[in-house]
């Protein structure tokens, strides 16, 4: 089956520059004596997780517990979930994959420890824990050197759970180079600040968990930092172009569509909208656009409705037609995979196998 | 089973909303005689489709061929395919719906029309076409009332096509009431004068096809239309509330969501982000924030990341903790259904039913 064949819109992925991301990865994370923890919510497909652990990865990360379900089923045993788990049909669940598997969880609060290790408690389970710190994000994690302590200390405490270490997300650094390097220095103040905590108070530190795809590959310049959790370098983005930490031949993934539409002077309209690209905004310079047209970088994919992306072609040079195909890169490749039951992954022209998004859409 | 026992996040209905909302716009269409064919894009799910067509309903909407197909398989036999047709195995399974069912497509060009009476002779199934205008969205759609002839013409002479007559997104009356005023009178003057030159030409219309929820009420207002295609009505949501065409008590449709975090001053955190909600934003104001919480109208969900909700709680008077559960009203409830494999109804606390997304991820 070649490209062609697929009907559209068809999520492809080149295995070609799939293959090179996942090499350059394990590469940077070798040389800098880093673990590679990579995060599959950004494709929730088994065989892309195997690919990771067979290029380097130590373990991967999930989002949500029942994408950690799917990998263990495919046989992935090293799984931290970078989520607090809260509610007890979860905690339960928590505990009994913990089980079967080497589980590790991220929390910021006494109540969560507190209802994970009364269900690990049921289940003889050990659950591995890492504290995270709020490190300019604003999201989850807690804010002090002090609270790091205090939580750290009751999960050291409670039976059934085990106190890894620590995590952060610097979703903030999501940002061109140069303002990233001002941001790390308060990240690395707060981060050797706890360090220092913990080790006045004789809880070992075995883990310090940083990462996300813009800042992966300086991962060795944050205080203390020895494992990171990439998710997006897999396939890239036009966000990680955007960010500077990707070039367009370092895009694995877009998507093809085909052209429905040219009624409308300088339009054409494709049969891609934001149910299958994901109304996710450009994270970069002034947020405008969903994608990147492969083939013709002067069109802008200005606005999505559900099924149709609606591309300004009015600085264009080339003719559009209705029927032809375009490949476009979308701004978030994480969220336009959840939106497919399957994508393809394709060698030059020939589609070499499909994969079934199977984390995708779980309830908890 | 009760709302209080499902795992968080859920999208859940409530019924007695729900069937309001049918009753009023089946109530609408019979006072001003206007068909009314909804759009089940809001809900892809056959069973509410159903109680549409008990509603009043003559025939659904649909935007895809594998969403008739899954109606279809329902025994939904009156389908408009709102969505301009292309690609031969589209054109050809197209053909074979419509040896099954009474199906029409909307189209704007000659190209689409060619391809799909080509297919259509061979199963000889006739399928109705709608000529799109587009009236100022600038989306799909012909421009000029000499276009809508010539297509028109063509249609008609096609074999295994019936003309039946015209169709048009008003997507950009998507505002307040009264900037809707003056937009509607530019798009009557479109349609009138594309109804004279049909009339002139001697090609009758049967249909003149309008619609949204947003403009639903005003459904008799349009020159000539005879029905209407209202998708969000059946539940309603944030921006249908910002437009002025909902109050809160209309909104069927929310999301249950648990605290997961309170660790950063001023913030909590829920279990449902991007991948729960969709990131689509608010279409009026200044566009900011991604939901009602329906307790507490000073909470802002300022910020979505994949499976977190950011909620700005400053102003809020009320305490967060980990662990309780919130009901969020979506911005989009087209774009969030669609996230999900299952939704649920419910009466009061108790849960009546569960609806599978059946027409959801579509390939084609």
């Amino acid at each position: 089956m070649f490209i062609a064949d697929l009907e559209t819109p068809a999520v492809v992925v080149d295995l070609d520059v799939l293959e090179r991301n996942l090499w350059r990865m394990a590469e940077y994370c070798r040389s800098h004596d880093l673990r590679l923890r990579p995060h599959t919510k950004s494709h929730k497909i088994p065989e892309l997780a195997k690919r990771q652990l067979a290029h380097s990865a130590q373990g991967i990360t999930v989002a949500k517990i029942g994408e950690a379900e799917v990998m263990l089923q495919a046989g992935v045993t090293d799984i931290l979930i970078a989520y607090p788990i809260i509610g007890r049909g979860k905690a339960e669940k928590l505990a009994e994959l913990a089980t079967r598997a080497n589980i590790t969880v991220s929390l910021d609060s006494v109540a969560v420890a507190q209802a994970i290790a009364a269900e690990a408690q049921k289940t003889d389970a050990r659950i591995g824990i890492l504290v995270e710190l709020d490190v300019g994000f604003h999201r989850c994690g807690v804010t002090t050197e002090d609270e790091v302590l205090s939580v750290a200390r009751v999960v050291s405490d409670l039976p059934g759970l085990d106190f890894k270490g620590l995590m952060f997300f610097p979703g903030h650094l999501q940002v061109p180079e140069k303002e990233r390097a001002d941001l790390r220095a308060t990240v690395n103040d707060f981060l050797g600040r706890s360090l220092a905590k913990l080790e006045d108070a004789g809880l070992p530190v075995e883990t310090v968990s940083g990462g996300s795809t813009p800042t992966a590959r300086e991962g060795h310049l944050f205080t203390g930092v020895n494992e990171i959790r990439p998710g997006m370098y897999i396939f890239n983005d036009r966000n990680m172009i955007g960010v500077g930490v990707a070039d367009l031949e370092d895009c694995a993934l877009s998507v093809i569509t085909t052209v429905v539409s040219t009624s409308v002077p300088g339009r054409a309209i494709v049969d891609a909208g934001s149910k299958t690209f994901s109304s996710d905004t450009h994270q970069v310079q002034d947020g405008s656009g969903y994608g990147l047209v492969k083939t013709d970088p002067d069109a802008d994919v200005e606005r999505l409705s559900e099924e149709h992306g609606n591309l300004n072609i009015r600085r264009s040079t080339r003719e559009y037609r209705v029927g032809e195909r375009l490949a476009i890169i979308p701004n978030h490749v994480c969220s336009t995979v959840n939106m497919h039951n399957q994508i393809y992954g394709v060698r030059g022209e020939r589609v070499e196998t499909i994969w079934e998004v199977a984390g995708r859409g779980k309830v908890q």
